[in-house]
């Protein structure tokens, strides 16, 4: 394929005009958003009239006048239908991680005679470390983590929650969610899905695959802004019957009775802590406002084709890279990844070069395919500069072997 | 007094510059920066940057080109200086809530033989609250709440936690913390400070006086904006024996290893989880920075001086209401408190007119005295107000009796 090919096919993609909500800036190509998503441009007043207007003028009234108080359910809302949820089963709180410790722990008791908490070796380490200190408070509870390809195996009846990422932050590929939730609940235990890495990009349908639990991440494809919150999903029919471990006044049923006593307020409100971080929380609504309209099913279509671009292109014109994201397109998320001895030093090379994606340690570069706001013009250059440096051998500069402190 | 005297102490007041650090909204008192601080008008620029050219424009390069990711250190000793305690002693996470619950279930363990975390019946509530649920995360702990005065008596070899806040939200009651710390201590318990109505305003010491473990909150006197993040202390001595139970990456002692095992950073690092929410965190810097060149000692000397005034004007001129804050200046925060059965519709009344206190179930009206942008004029302004709307009784009016989500 040509650029102008590549140009073509964004002149006739109906998502196209959906990139003008977003700042993206001169002379770089973005390939990360499902690390820290860009930018709405709506975001820039928005964020600038809660500083101003709400906090600045109408000050502590704003709880009850800009509906502050209610932000947690109202956005949690918004995120509920763009993954397949009921409107009062998805809630905004804290971050991922507090999110899953909040869900073992409250889960795990259901089936208190079932002492597994399985995971996949290679998981988001996050997920890992907060399961580890999870299982701790738990009598009796262990995390036993195994190879990706043991998991559906390794159900067992000694498991009681199941905790995988829907799509691997890693290799993009992706699980099935009906499948592996309906294997779990056969065998007696529950499922909690990570969904960072797919919720804003991937098809999402949590009710009808079944899931109960679930958390995700705000900053990736919702474009919430750094490190915006994250939320929580519990179905209908689970939520009454958890206590969270975190029990702060604002997911108590009378926050402002000042009682001694905690008594969880009913549903998935419970499942708030403390006060909410109101201005990163209006972030977060921008970003999930500009869906709005946006036909899901043609984004992950977009989506599709974008890999399916840069993956042949790079398999062309970049053949030392080894392409480790599933090729099948239901067996994979919205971003591509590759393996190369040097794929730290080629990384850096690229984003010397405006062309912004991330490396994982240790041999993995990363692009994140945002469907929103990429088009197929920006993969072909994407993978055009790539394809130079790679012949030049530029990468092998020392320069680009000197690490940060985020990698 | 009058309200020229009032006016003339105002220009007399070494401090009265700093309020031009901050926006006041033209007709306006505002008498809450106990519940949500002023807007500083350095943070519509800050994060107008923030937003615009920090994420917008260098998008995730910003965790390292504008040092997000030390943010919560680098704020965390702003707030350190503020305190009295080293600057590697405190980091900025979470909210109140969640580090609160860190502490408690990390440090119960290093006493196992001893069950009891006691704390003060009428606490702020959800300190009691997440106390219920972590007691609950240690084997065999239990909380016990007993009344104000008994607190020191209860203190025993049973006592593993003394959980206290500094300031009593409600009536602005402190304790002494060098003899409360002193006093478990010498019984072989630990104490947990919560600062959230103290820092800011009240004079701490927590290296001098003892104190090994602390939280507090962003955006009362700190004014970090609403929902700020919170913060957190750990007395050096004690940091690498404890254990946070939220094990998140972002206090992984190597996040960007992407390793399954959880080895904790060194130091308190360990204490944060999951990614911060950096808008929010750009705010409570930002606010933490309003501080700069003020003394501390001046500060409170400052707002002991606005209560005694308010507390005399008040017993003046409101002869219903009942003060119950102390008329000890070593024994109160920065606020004052008035009792009477009607403090809602009173408090109701005050806001139509423009002066904003808050009320506290079931019979408290709270007034804010924040030194660094309320003058001796503002105070005698709220009170004349207050005392024509109890003198007139307009506060009975029923339109002041509905009550409103946030109260």
């Amino acid at each position: 394929m040509t650029r102008d090919e590549a140009r073509a096919l964004d002149a006739a993609d109906p998502l196209r005009a959906i990139r003008n909500r977003f700042h993206l800036p001169d002379g770089i190509l973005y390939l990360d958003g499902n690390s820290l998503g860009a930018l709405p441009k709506a975001s820039v007043g928005r964020l600038a009239e809660v500083v101003t207007r709400e906090w600045g003028e109408a000050l502590i009234r704003s709880w009850n006048d800009a509906d502050w108080i209610d932000a947690p359910q109202r956005v949690g809302a918004k995120i509920a239908a763009l993954i397949g949820a009921k409107p009062h089963e998805v809630i905004v709180a804290d971050s991922t991680s507090v999110n899953l410790f909040k869900l073992i722990v409250a889960a795990a008791p259901l089936t208190p005679d079932r002492p597994v908490l399985l995971s996949e070796k290679g998981n988001f380490h996050t997920d890992l470390h907060i399961a580890s200190g999870a299982v701790e408070m738990v009598p009796g509870m262990r995390l036993e983590t195994v190879e990706r390809a043991e998991v559906e195996g390794a159900i067992g009846e000694d498991t009681n929650l199941l905790l995988l990422t829907h799509t691997h932050y890693k290799s993009g590929a992706k699980f099935d969610m009906a499948a592996l939730t309906a294997k779990a609940k056969a065998a007696g235990a529950r499922t909690i899905w990570d969904l960072s890495h797919s919720a804003g990009a991937v098809p999402l349908a949590l009710n009808a695959d079944g899931a109960e639990l679930a958390i995700g991440c705000g900053y990736k494809y919702l474009n919430g802004g750094p490190g915006a919150p994250a939320f929580l999903y519990i179905a209908e029919h689970l939520q009454d019957r958890l206590i969270s471990p975190l029990r702060g006044w604002m997911g108590h049923a009378e926050p402002f009775a000042f009682t001694d006593d905690y008594v969880p307020a009913p549903g998935i409100a419970r499942f708030l802590a403390g006060t909410p971080p109101v201005l990163s929380l209006a972030g977060l609504e921008a970003g999930v406002d500009a869906f709005e309209g946006v036909d899901l099913d043609a984004l992950w279509g977009k989506s599709a084709a974008l890999f399916e671009l840069f993956a042949a292109l790079a398999a062309e014109r970049c053949p030392d890279l080894t392409c480790i994201s599933p090729a099948e397109r239901n067996a994979r998320g919205s971003h591509i990844s590759f393996a190369h001895p040097h794929a730290f030093e080629i990384c850096q090379a690229l984003i010397a070069r405006g062309v912004i994606g991330d490396f994982r340690a240790p041999d993995v570069v990363r692009f994140g395919l945002t469907p929103l706001y990429l088009g197929f013009e920006d993969v072909w250059r994407a993978v055009d500069i790539m394809a130079e440096i790679m012949g030049r051998e530029t990468w092998r500069e020392p320069r680009y072997a000197v690490r940060g402190k985020v990698t």
